[in-house]
């Protein structure tokens, strides 16, 4: 196992009831105004917006509404949030939503703290934040796993680049997997997938050695492809949803990474797409998974073979490692297609005319997988995808 | 999954060198005054002791030193070394060794601060300590998984009680696989064991429903049969020795017991076995666990059944349930043999004349397991270990 630093500061409060039963408590902690973040508005129509106002008003806490976060958050809406945020002495942002939500409150957290471009010190000084707003965050849709790190991806619209920033990592995470009922059974899958992403992307990073991280991440691997299948034929049921929403917190806690190097490809290609096209992370991610792999798989057959063993529990008697690790790829483009997920550009609403060379020339990987792809071979498998 | 409170503060460095690269930065966060905790002195002839003490001397910390920690540490010694914390008002406590010297310091960390007695307090007020002098961790031995916990297990020789208290969690550990190339071969294995004691004790207990912490679970008892395997026949292989290591504190850290309910049955029957004779904790176990599983696999077959097909890799086909529940415990009793456990009292050097009856009626079990043991039962599981 590769050295490695581990540390992860968020107490997660994981079930239902969660929210009533501690977030009262937990409000004593910080000072009186909090920003409550948010986005479409859903959370106003299935209850969770009157459960919250309702736990802050009775702490006595004065409420700064930042609405209107959007799927792939916006560079603009964090300058936003931010300046919300120094006018009114935010003392806790809460962000009750899913991974955009998250994702651009911890930005805001630190972009509230220093006057300069966070963008801009990240992408040219490389330097990262160290002061931020307290975070705390009740999640409403699973599969970013954005509640246990201080990761965010944001969309700077001007660049057109959908990159990683830092900001703050929260101090607290309600994780309610009956937030989820009422959330579209299609966001609910996506989400699941992107949760299944996470690990697959960690599990084809190095070292292929003897890891611990590897053995439990098949463990997340399984558990995740187990339990979306439950809910296709049984939505509503809690055990496989609060399964999913504990997976999609481990694949980004960082124990899945302990001792491995990653770079991502799938994700840092999705979010050029993204960056372009503005299409859902998850369906997205799907789309490029299978094609990716099919041109990856020579440059690490083993890993493959693994994968399609342990994972998808393909009986490796009678085949060639070549076969065996072919059989768990497909076994994947199976399971997206049994899942109802898009299988190409064009089922999932990518415009024909979309320049993917484009999308190719600007995705930026740093090879920490098993081959790092040229921006012509990126472009290759952009193709394939329409 | 059940609801549940998840979080863990410990910082981890590992690997190989961490020591020499970080602790000198990482003291400076803290006070001058250190206390350097240690057990029967091996460190002294490994060139741990030089290697910490210079970096101590280098960052102008006044060293107070706490040598002698036993094995099984009594809560004679926890006094001793809350009055030496007391009394040269130390800033930081530096434990440097296994298990038993991290949980002694624990215990130190918080005795240092109250004047009331935290036995009393935790076993007839049933109240925990709030205050605590800051914990860091300098792992030489794995197996307990102490170093991201705030557990302790202290044995109280007048009460004959070798029970739990609470106490600091270590802001810091580090984790080096190379501390343990000097440590005697049996007593790496008997920590490896008792690394998967605690993953078995966990994985027994309360639910047994589709459960993610399970299937993570699964995965750290087969890479720790695994890995004691590679050093049975290659004693210093770092890989495994590295594995091991993270195994350990990834056993007890508190992610395989999301949303489980356990009692630690195994070990609560060998604590009282170690008050009345100070036996080795994880040796112990070894003779203690395939009894006391051929006494619970009726209360839950389906669960032994399930160890046997993914841990131990027993294939079910033309086995009734039973069968292959039995099968997966005498691969336990088989793997225990191999590696040179003890599987009997006798071997593990327990006199004939130790009153079992005594040991038996002073364990305490809480029922979070498929069958709550009477007192009768625990008793004729121990005679059966004779």
């Amino acid at each position: 196992m590769n050295n490695f630093l581990f540390e992860n500061k968020t107490k997660v409060y994981f079930g239902k009831g969660g929210v009533k039963e501690y977030l009262g408590c937990l409000l004593e902690h910080y000072g009186d105004t909090v920003m409550l973040a948010y986005g479409g508005g859903s959370i106003k129509h299935n209850g969770i917006y009157d459960e919250i106002v309702g736990i802050l008003n009775a702490a006595g806490k004065r409420i700064v509404e930042f609405p209107g976060i959007m799927s792939n958050p916006t560079y603009a809406k964090v300058q936003e949030g931010a300046k919300l945020a120094r006018e009114n002495h935010v003392d806790l942002i809460l962000a009750v939503g899913g991974g955009s939500v998250s994702d651009c409150c911890k930005v805001v957290s630190a972009q509230a703290k220093v006057d300069e471009d966070l963008w801009e010190l990240e992408n040219t000084k490389h330097t990262r934040p160290t002061e931020f707003i307290p975070l705390g965050t009740i999640v409403t849709v699973f599969g970013t796993g954005s509640e246990m790190n201080n990761g965010a991806v944001i969309t700077h619209e001007e660049k057109k680049i959908k990159g990683a920033l830092w900001g703050a990592q929260a101090d607290f995470a309600f994780l309610d997997p009956t937030y989820t009922l009422s959330v579209p059974m299609k966001q609910v899958i996506s989400g699941a997938f992107d949760t299944l992403s996470h690990a697959m992307e960690t599990y084809f990073g190095k070292p292929d050695e003897n890891n611990l991280s590897d053995d439990i991440n098949e463990a997340v691997m399984r558990s995740v492809i187990r339990n979306i299948r439950v809910l296709l034929t049984d939505k509503d049921n809690y055990e496989a949803r609060s399964e999913l929403a504990w997976a999609s917190a481990m694949a980004e806690n960082g124990i899945l990474k302990i001792g491995k190097v990653t770079d991502f490809q799938c994700h840092m290609i999705e979010h050029q797409l993204g960056a372009y096209t503005n299409c859902n992370h998850g369906a997205g991610l799907a789309v490029i998974h299978p094609v990716l792999y099919r041109h990856l798989l020579p440059a690490n057959t083993a890993r493959f073979a693994r994968f399609a063993q342990n994972v998808w529990g393909i009986d490796p008697a009678g085949k060639s490692e070549l076969k065996l690790a072919q059989a768990g790829v497909e076994a994947l483009a199976a399971f997206i297609k049994e899942i109802g997920m898009p299988t190409t550009f064009a089922e999932l609403g990518i415009p024909a005319d979309t320049d993917l060379k484009a999308v190719a020339d600007s995705t930026v990987l740093t090879g920490g997988c098993c081959k790092k792809l040229s921006h012509d071979e990126i472009y290759e498998i952009l193709k394939e995808c329409k």
